[in-house]
């Protein structure tokens, strides 16, 4: 990417954790200096919300596999024009949750033919891509149980329509996003998701300073200030 | 097209008329013992009926030029999918009300880089282009006049989003739309809008009759049960 930012997805599925590693790292980075977007997918922006509502509601239901991947492609790339250029462009760095690769899994799972999913890759993503995308992996079973828990001691309301697949459905997910991390291992690194929060935390710090080799000057300054990795070699 | 039924979209501004012709064209087809099935775009299936809600009543007025095109070719996948296709696949006539030209036109007068409207076009259509494209052409100014008009006799509400756009993007979609029929003389007939409605009518049926040579043995009988066709040469 020619951008001055640098941008880094979280991928995986329901449950996963990435919404606090998100957060976590986000304060990583702050403290260093830097600045940082958090956002997500779909959504991201004023109208990319708006699709996102249409999808998670229900309301898209009635659309065939081809309508719905071509709606989350739409959501992506208005997200991509409104927020994540324009933040790349001032040199922020930019954290999502669940990008190209989600598409990739959850309609690829659904049937949507994968020559298909290329030409709508390219034509939202273009050259946006990711410089890191962080895989947070976890059985499906534990990632579940956190949502059914989650769901109950929050007001978050029920599940989305895409928590409430079988589990035979999010093992599969699972498996595709581990086949995606193996087919781009330069730009993923898989995660390991059962952890307690502040292991997995430390894993994926250790693992974006490797990447960015412009962070690895500052990590001393950030672990004399005390951000944790003690859990590092839970 | 390998599929049995056959496929015609109508093309043109606001207030050409391509509704009132569609109906007529229907009515010509059934008398000859034809299946026809009309629909339109934005909209023609359950799922893209709910995107062009979303697209005409300004709820998308938040999105960027490349974000709405992919909402325009979400609705127009599943609109395939849902509706066109198995109406061809059936051996039904399929007339449809705007269909990809309106994309490249609309969006592409807005500014959507056409590469990007390539793919989004190869992405969602596929194989499924029209046998035949009815560009009803008529000046921005008569257009308009007439939609001005329909809006004050009818209950049909005030304009919408692209109607209320002004007279010099309206002229710069025409001849958009006729430099697309330049480009693609095979599929492309232009019709002059600005006659009359039975001598439009006649108009259009003399192409398609001479397009489907399938109709052309059935034309006799079909002026032999009484369809108007003495404006043709007005």
């Amino acid at each position: 990417m020619d951008l001055q930012g640098r941008f880094i997805t979280f991928e995986g599925g329901e449950g996963a954790g990435k919404t606090t590693q998100i957060l976590r790292l986000q304060n990583r980075l702050k403290s260093l200096g830097h600045h940082v977007v958090v956002t997500r997918e779909p959504g991201g922006s004023p109208g990319a919300e708006k699709i996102r509502h249409m999808l998670l509601s229900g309301d898209a239901k009635d659309l065939k596999p081809r309508g719905e991947a071509m709606l989350f492609a739409a959501a992506r790339a208005d997200h991509i024009d409104h927020t994540i250029e324009p933040a790349l462009s001032r040199g922020d760095w930019v954290l999502c949750d669940r990008f190209a690769d989600s598409t990739r899994v959850y309609q690829g799972e659904a049937g949507v033919d994968p020559a298909f999913l290329d030409l709508l890759e390219i034509a939202a993503v273009a050259g946006m891509m990711p410089d890191l995308t962080i895989l947070v992996d976890i059985p499906a079973s534990v990632g579940l149980a956190r949502v059914s828990k989650r769901a109950e001691t929050t007001a978050a309301g029920g599940p989305d329509r895409f928590e409430i697949d079988d589990l035979a459905v999010h093992e599969r997910r699972r498996s595709m996003f581990l086949e995606l991390a193996l087919q781009h291992p330069y730009r993923f690194v898989v995660i390991n998701g059962e952890q307690d929060l502040d292991a997995t935390e430390a894993n994926i710090w250790h693992a974006v300073v490797r990447h960015f080799s412009e962070l690895g000057s500052k990590q001393a300054k950030s672990e004399m200030i005390g951000a944790p990795d003690h859990g590092q070699s839970a």
